[in-house]
């Protein structure tokens, strides 16, 4: 029987996906290999590559403007190669930080250049339990760029729309809400998006880059940092994360046939609209942490108004087979991430624990 | 049928290991979920990193001074961390350059600082057709480290004997022969090999790193390119290609099962010393241009004595399901790859059809 997987990240894939890398995981299309086996370079990949490139231009509906890249290191790398590509000496880069994400990010510019903190609301205890608010940002005009996560997993808040940065660029870290409802691509002059939300797998992060402005970027940095390098040879630089790849082509695929993120907007909503809705109701049961107009439809954090019961409202969560619930160690309390891959009858299961759980235990 | 696969990489990876993957995609060991849904904090992922770790150190006899590690970014990734981290100002690196992968090795380490080529046995039309003589290592006993390609896909060279460079710490890319046979990792301060020709599919490299060099290093780069980061973390510092590194996890098993590299120097040597018999036994329809001592075990490259066969060459092969055999552009002609997982009935399959070819154009 399949769990109910609300998991952080790695997440859950959709079944479809799953079964149709199963169906032809030892003979791919009838060459007698795994698509594993396969080189980067021979026609049976290529295409796949290619159909992800394509997926990802129409669901992203990216414009022509911009380049799609295929790359490994996940955000995390992505944290460092924006500053080295984007950062030059002389200049400095604002930082809307909103949660352990954004404080990575910034930490990491500050390795390779002058990051600067544009917005920082942070809490007493180190939790962050709303985004800033228009007043609170203190944009330098100057910047090289703007950084700003568009979703934070950990904390569960979730920016609705994105802060008028003006003339300065505006890059922004995608990785758990990319493709769960539509964005302008074009306010952007770079996203990246780690795979293992609502993508696919972990190992391959995928970046959008305005051409024009990726010209502009550093050319003193290592080749392989480059995303001039990348974007030239069409990801294939060197040797992709091919079966990564192939997974998500599978996901895409899916997510297509589902509507795409127009149609997926509307499903999280629901979900993440009936789980909210449930824990409210179940008060003092359950506290919602989190700033109504700023929480996050693709991470739920809660808490147990009683922490005493955390221990139990998992144990009991595990044998009704719903999995990945505890909260992250900085947030504390419990988390329900609801990625595309989460469907209702999952968010049902959950919702049927709560209040079952509310009553044996108000 | 199943393919007889020569690629360079991706290549051809043990039946075994696939059947398992195939077999526990949809419900990874009664937990309602694949391997990739798996968060990569939980037990079930945690039980696989370690057990990938333990099978590294023992199939590669890692002595207790090394620290393994698990990275993103393939080899190419490596060819700018390496310096990053060893390559302090005011010093330089000495690199052995033997062919296009040195030779991009060197590149990258130009870029982040002073790198010295320290033998280059290129012949005047581009080609590697040997690796240098003791006599020809110009080595600076003052070098930060010396770096050496181990096995030289596109050319078809592999080093026997290491070169000793005294007190100046060795750096060796493995990825094209890691754990084909036995190696003395304790003559490396730092060997890296891209998973994707003898370890399992692309999008995970390995690296072997003495600790105590390690701590050696520049700390003023980003923090996710610092090996001590990834050390520290248990390569865990943040969200690690977890398929990739599972079915890294069955590749080892296999190995583990069919005696580790010991019984593996064996087998390749039997199947390459067959191929290359096969092939000189052909002249003149085929020839080999790679010096007899320096040729590699991993990746034989020939040419036909008509190049206008080539074509031909090819497509008889297709038809025998031989795939893989064009050979790298900037070297020419073929090239059949016989990593670990290549068997061999595959080597035979190819050495019939080397000689009918030779009988029918002759």
């Amino acid at each position: 029987m399949r769990a109910h997987n609300f998991s952080a990240g790695p997440a859950g894939l959709p079944l479809p996906a799953l079964e149709e890398a199963k169906a032809e995981l030892l003979d791919f299309e009838e060459t007698g290999m795994s698509i594993l086996e396969q080189s980067h370079r021979a026609a049976p990949y290529a295409a796949v590559h290619a159909e992800v490139m394509d997926l990802l231009r129409k669901l992203a509906n990216v414009p022509d403007t911009h380049d799609i890249l295929l790359l490994q290191g996940g955000a995390s790398l992505q944290f460092a190669m924006v500053p080295m590509n984007f950062l030059p000496p002389g200049r400095s880069a604002d930082y809307l930080v909103t949660g352990v994400w954004g404080q990575k990010a910034l930490a990491e510019a500050s390795r390779v250049g002058r990051a600067r903190t544009a917005a920082d609301p942070i809490e007493a205890d180190g939790r962050y339990l709303r985004l800033p608010t228009p007043e609170e940002l203190r944009l330098d005009p100057d910047a090289a760029y703007v950084h700003v996560t568009s979703n934070n997993t950990v904390f569960g808040t979730q920016w609705k729309a994105y802060p008028e940065t003006g003339e300065v660029p505006l890059v922004a870290d995608f990785s758990s809400d990319f493709l769960s409802r539509p964005v302008d691509v074009s306010r952007f002059k770079l996203i990246y998006a780690g795979a293992q939300k609502n993508l696919g797998p972990s190992g391959v992060v995928v970046v959008l880059v305005d051409r024009e402005w990726m010209q502009s970027a550093r050319d003193d940095v290592p080749t392989i940092l480059r995303y001039a390098t990348h974007a030239k040879a069409g990801s294939l630089y060197n040797t992709p994360p091919t079966f990564s790849i192939y997974l998500m082509r599978n996901v895409l695929r899916w997510l297509d046939g589902m509507g795409g993120p127009a149609a997926m907007e509307t499903r999280n909503a629901q979900k993440a609209g009936a789980l909210y809705a449930a824990l409210e109701e179940c008060a003092p049961v359950y506290r919602l942490p989190v700033k109504a107009e700023d929480r996050s439809v693709m991470n739920v954090v809660f808490h147990l108004g009683d922490a005493s019961l955390d221990e139990a409202f998992l144990k009991g969560a595990k044998e009704a087979r719903l999995v990945g619930l505890k909260g992250h160690r900085t947030a504390g309390g419990m988390r329900a991430s609801l990625y595309n891959a989460v469907g209702p009858s999952d968010v049902e299961a959950l919702v049927a624990y709560l209040r079952d759980f509310a009553k044996r235990n108000g």
